[in-house]
């Protein structure tokens, strides 16, 4: 279903089509567009509040600038669905984050607009530096180079590391600070209490013009000393305010704001304006999430991204099944971690801005002076679980895996090479589905599992999860441990089973079989139990391992595969490069075993969005794509016999 | 030989002792330390520069604090030198980094006095908030947490997290801001020149006295309208001045100084007030780098770590030598790279905060405007390049091994998902060396083979190191490159060879055998041919291949490989799981060879610190090490065959 644009907006194929629009008529638009916007989500689904808190953003940059020769950066991108909309993508809107559709978030290949691909939050200043002094370089000094960053982002260190350089660079760089107090949920930190203060009732602009007020009365006063003394504290306060009294301007970046972000004709003259400042600079606008869109307004976490829904009356599409569902593992996660805490005083939770995208948020209702949102800021996320370690606390700091990545070095720094027993939970492993690949967690146990006192695990199921987590706070002086799970539901509607410790590097056999053996890890398990069954069926007796633990992995188990089979198929929801299944490989190398084995899982490219389902059944490693390596491997032995 | 401590410095075996000192005394006392550092370091190498600076922080800290119990941590560590020999180690510190001697940095299984273990920057604040943390959660609420960290550190993003965090977390903590206006070279950025500005003519602190004593005299002016307009402009200018205008102050942390960092007594008065007050503060200290040494306060980046010297005249002991020698890879690194800049006006070259240890610094001096330190900052490093990158420059993005650890997520989302044609010199990859485990590079070929689009390779020699920085900035559109070399010297004194491209992914056979193949991958397999050598006179016929690429791999010579020989060894400085050595396991695997192999290299565990060499023997691949393991593996197999 296409939806169908006001008119303005359907007359606008491009930038350029944007231009042509009367000044006057930028409000009509910005309405225009926002429609669109919540027509197609209440439709397709999608992130939401986002884009509606950037529309008049959106329109008074492609009004002011001149994309693509001016360089527009999307941070993290989740709020870029107008400016996709406005630069020829309108028509292939719907088909938004679908499989073989436009991606989610700003793609260079999809658009020559997008000028940097996006997904993670807080790099787009750094980017935006690099284009701007390539174009230093390049002598192209007309050339603007703009940041769109929100708040929540600006607390990640990568944010902080780019201004740093940006306030010595001299380039043509244009920060605007989409300031809407908000991640996916509030915001946190001392930055965003910060920015509270200066945009609420002890402005910077304020002061700075009562400052030069009084001085100016000062002046006039003429009393014994006033001339004297108003002159020497003007010189101090001039310099110390316009330089130092701002924090941006402490990083020597000029600071403007804040200004109304929804009044798109104040925009549209500020942002002229500013375009002939030149060197680095911030716009600091203030937002509001979900603009426009009642309920989104009021609940921002909620409508960050949603599914279809009745716009009318704001009510969210949900399916409904007659039997109980299985729940998410997040929820497993976040439930069971309550469970656990509640019984052991020593279990700390911590999130990296988080809360309700992996269920943290329960414990820091039940619990709060336990569990901690610490912003986006994955690297300080895990230092600070390795010193609350140090101290004997339990900690379950849980990152998405993909997320896990900017936090490499504080795993293998701060955690693995001091042996210190934190606990990971890497939420959202294998496939992310829709968002696609800045956000699959595809590396995670080849990355982790060449880390030493490191153990790795991924549950086959609800209760594994539950009876890992159970293992993984029970007193251990060393190693670190790392719980990786997929984005969505597990497979147990009873899923509340009594917890038990979990021997460490233990796996098993689950489906008994003589032919062939499947080894596999993590809930990705579930398809080869399945694969089994019908294989079973056409003739073939698969037996299935659920190997529970890549590192360690289990040594005895792996002997008695590989003394009973000579064809062994490994499967994982992770890169194939150096993960789970080249483990086996290793093991079989250091015991001269020399089984035909075939390794199923993510290849050595970068795979698009699509639901999960989809893309496993693309990599070839859904249930047929299981079933197809069986009766392959067998059957090109039974060739080679001949 | 053992350094003869002063006399009161003798008397000192644990912070106890230190706090019987009379406080009249720790002028002397600092005397002592220094000496003793200074004499310890020219006899032994070691860092230095660092560990003078802090000298009287570092006395005055013991003497206020009640370490263990309060929680010293040190960011970064090389100047923790003087916090070693005050607990308990001076009598064990002539063997600071040496093989199975002290560590060079804090390290938690050394002493107890060593509250996190460091070596990479910026995660002291990190580290002891958690601890804070923990103490709040355990009711210790007299415990103290200290994080001493420079002004370079304070620009990784790591520290601005963990600020965010700490400015609302209300814990016990200092944070210590050591600033000398250097890392290991001098300190780039915003942040280095807002540090200059407040510590020099209009100083926080000048400002806001002089801003009472206005006030205080406006007050008494008396004129018509002076006493309203100064109470208004006094309410005002008091909540900005004191919550606002201070970057620090900005993220609430109470900041106080800057003071003096070489006056103890005064340290000791200031460190005693602020134990009383509650809450996350921060100090700001000016120091000097080398304090104390002349030629180190005059050259700090030279004399951040020294091998051993002349204490009177300040000459470092050089190894001369007959013949020429070969040059480091660093040196080869940069001096290439200015060669091809030179040629190809499209190359620039970034580095965080290493100029001098990566040799970047030849290309700053070269060409200033194609060359960026942009402060320690190794996130940012690699995003900016990626926008670079995007403008059609060509990147070569110089960080250690065990840095890019640090940018693993902006290797992946922003480089390797966009396949950007960005180069990556690794330098310090294997071993580091005295440095130890936290700096070793053991972990790059496992943690860069397993990202699509991302060529890694390794040279040899200083021969192939240059053609293939020739080959990488060659015109390409697409794959990130990957270049890795080790800390120190090569194999080659007459080095400048004529540069040619090398085709992607090609290895080479380089010592002909025809009884077992040796794979080899970099710098080690100089060690290979030397131990082929010797095997040959010991009758057996090693092949030698240089295999250049880990990705992607030589499919074609492996082939040949395998089709030959029934014996493979591989031998790689880096973690054996994952790497280089799983490869070679997971191309057999595709193409069902079933060869022996064996596979050398950094086994899974933490390495301590020593001499490569030293290193390298314990891991059994070293010259002897790889001729055992012929000799093992050709011998396994002839008893098997009996």
């Amino acid at each position: 279903m296409e939806i169908k644009p006001g008119k303005l907006l359907e007359s606008i194929n491009s930038p350029e089509d944007l231009k042509k629009i009367d000044r006057a008529k930028l409000t009509q638009l910005s309405e225009e567009l926002r429609n669109f916007i919540i027509d197609s989500v209440s439709v397709y689904g999608g992130h939401f509040a986002s884009s509606l808190g950037v529309v008049e953003l959106t329109i008074a940059l492609h009004y002011v600038f001149n994309a693509p020769y001016d360089q527009l950066v999307w941070d993290v991108g989740h709020q870029a669905y107008g400016h996709k909309i406005l630069t020829g993508r309108r028509n292939e809107f719907y088909t938004n984050r679908v499989y073989k559709g436009i991606s989610g978030f700003p793609k260079r290949n999809e658009s020559k607009y997008d000028a940097f691909g996006v997904g993670h939050s807080s790099t787009s200043i750094s980017a935006a530096l690099g284009m701007a002094v390539a174009s230093a370089i390049k002598d192209e000094s007309d050339r603007q180079h703009i940041a769109v960053i929100g708040d929540g982002a600006m607390t990640g260190g990568l944010a902080f590391e780019a201004m740093n350089h940006a306030g010595v660079a001299n380039s043509n760089l244009l920060i605007i600070l989409n300031d809407n107090n908000m991640s996916i949920d509030p915001n946190v930190g001392a930055l965003k209490d910060y920015l509270t203060d200066i945009t609420t009732s002890h402005t910077y602009n304020r002061l700075k013009d009562e400052a030069w007020k009084i001085l100016g009365k000062l002046n006039k006063l003429g009393g014994p000393n006033a001339q004297e003394l108003a002159s020497k504290f003007e010189n101090s306060v001039k310099s110390f305010l316009l330089k130092q009294s701002n924090l941006f301007e402490s990083l020597n970046l000029r600071y403007f704001g804040p200004v109304d972000g929804h009044d798109v004709d104040h925009l549209v003259s500020i942002l002229s304006d500013m375009k002939d400042i030149k060197g680095p600079k911030l716009l600091h606008c203030i937002t509001t999430k979900g603009k426009g869109f009642e309920p989104a307004e009021k609940e921002q976490t909620k409508w960050h991204a949603t599914g279809s829904f009745d716009k009318v009356t704001g009510a969210i599409h949900k399916k409904s099944f007659a039997e109980p569902q299985p729940p998410k593992y997040q929820d497993v996660f976040g439930h069971t971690l309550v469970e656990l805490a509640k019984a052991n005083e020593k279990i700390v939770g911590i999130t990296p801005a988080m809360p309700s995208g992996s269920s943290m948020n329960i414990m820091m209702e039940a619990l709060p002076d336990r569990a901690f949102d610490v912003g986006i800021a994955e690297q300080h996320a895990v230092t600070f679980s390795a010193g609350l370690a140090t101290q004997g606390l339990v900690p379950f700091c849980n990152i998405y895996s993909t997320f896990m990545q900017r936090a490499y070095d504080q795993v293998i720094h701060d955690v693995a090479i001091q042996n210190l027993p934190v606990n990971f939970c890497l939420d959202r492993a294998g496939f992310a589905g829709a968002d696609g690949p800045t956000h699959h967690g595809a590396y995670d146990l080849a990355y982790m599992r060449c880390v030493p006192n490191m153990i790795v695990a991924a549950p086959l199921n609800e209760s594994e999860l539950r009876d890992m987590m159970f293992t993984a706070q029970m007193p251990r002086e060393k190693k670190a441990f790392t719980i990786r799970y997929p984005r969505g539901e597990g497979v147990m509607p009873d899923w509340r089973t009594p917890m038990k410790a979990m021997e460490i590097g233990k796996g098993e056999e689950i489906v008994e079989g003589k032919d062939i053996a499947v080894l596999t890890i993590g809930h990705i398990g579930n398809l080869a139990i399945e694969a089994s069954k019908e294989l079973l069926e056409d003739g073939f007796s698969v037996a299935v391992y659920n190997m529970r633990f890549v590192k360690p992995i289990d040594e005895n188990l792996l002997h008695t595969v590989f003394e009973k089979f000579d064809h062994v198929i490994t499967i994982e929801d992770g890169t194939i490069i150096g993960g789970f299944g080249s483990a086996v490989l290793e093991f079989m190398a250091e015991h001269n075993y020399k089984a035909h084995i075939r390794r199923l899982g993510i290849p050595d490219n970068i795979i698009e969005h699509g639901t999960q389902a989809e893309l496993q059944h693309q990599c070839g490693f859904d249930k047929q794509g299981i079933k197809n390596a069986v009766r392959e491997l067998l059957t090109i032995e039974k060739k080679e016999m001949v």
